[in-house]
C-alpha cells in the first residue's frame, strides 16, 4: 500500500503540469496566488524542518502528510510569476534571469519529490536526509530572487 | 493512462488526510494557513467556473489540472480552524456550530471529488453538470459560515 502510494502520487504528479497559460486577470491576482501556494508549501515545510531537527517530535504520519502537500504544491507557484507580476518580495532579476529562475524552481521541485519519497519510508533519519537539500535548494532561489 | 489517473489521484486524496494535530504556533498562522489554501482553491474554481459558464473557451488539459489541485485544496484548510483561531472573515458560529461546520465542509470535499471527476472525463457538459454542485457547497459554507 506504501509503495503503492508513493506510485501513485509519482502518477498525479506528472499529470498536474503547469498550466498551460495562467489566466489571472490581474498582477495582483497573481502576486496573491503565488504567495499563498508557497505559504501553503512553507507550513508544511515548515513542520518538516521542526521534526527533521528535533524541534517537534517524529510523527511519520504527520510527516508523510505534509511531505506530499509539499510535493503538490511545489508545482504551483510558478505560474503565479508570469510576464509583468513584479510585486511582493519578488525581486526583478525573475524576469532578467529566467533560465536561472526555471532551473532553481525546478531543482527545487525535483527535492520536494525525493524529500516526499523519503518521508514515505517513515523513517526519521531518511527524512533528515533529505530535508537538508531540499531547504538549501529554497534558500538558493530566494537568495537570488526574494528580497529580505 | 487517464484512468489511471483518476485512480492515482484517488489514491492520493485518500491518503492525505487532515493533519490530525494542526501545529500552528499562533492563531495568525493558522489564519492566514486556511486562507491561503482557500485561495489557491479558489483560483482553480473560478477557472472551472468561467469554463463551465462559457466565460474563456473550454479547455479539458487545463480544466483538469485545476480540478485536481482543487481537489487536493479542498482537503486543507480545515486544519486551520481549530479553537482560538477566530479571525479574518469567519464567523464565530463556526466554533459553536462545529457539527455543521464539518457536515459544510465535509459536502464541499466530496463536490470536488465529483468535480475532478467529471473534469477527468475531457467532457464539458460533464464539468458544467458537476460545477453547479459544487458551487453550491462553496455558498452554502460561506452563507452560514463567512462574513461578507
Amino acid at each position: 500500500m506504501k509503495a503503492f502510494s508513493t506510485l501513485a502520487l509519482a502518477a498525479v504528479i506528472a499529470t498536474v503540469a503547469l498550466p498551460a497559460s495562467a489566466q489571472f486577470s490581474k498582477p495582483e491576482d497573481a502576486i496573491k496566488y503565488r504567495q499563498s501556494a508557497l505559504s501553503v508549501m512553507g507550513t508544511h515545510f515548515g513542520r518538516l524542518g521542526a521534526m527533521a531537527n528535533g524541534k517537534i517530535p517524529f510523527d511519520a504520519k504527520s510527516a508523510q502528510e505534509s511531505a506530499e502537500i509539499v510535493a503538490f504544491m511545489a508545482k504551483l507557484p510558478w505560474s503565479g510569476f508570469g510576464t509583468g507580476t513584479d510585486g511582493g518580495k519578488a525581486k526583478p532579476e525573475i524576469w532578467k534571469e529566467q533560465a536561472k529562475f526555471h532551473d532553481l524552481s525546478g531543482k527545487m521541485e525535483a527535492e520536494t519529490v525525493k524529500l516526499n519519497a523519503a518521508a514515505k519510508t517513515g523513517n526519521l533519519d531518511n527524512l533528515k536526509a533529505a530535508f537538508g537539500p531540499a531547504a538549501n535548494s529554497c534558500k538558493s532561489c530566494h537568495d537570488s530572487f526574494r528580497n529580505k
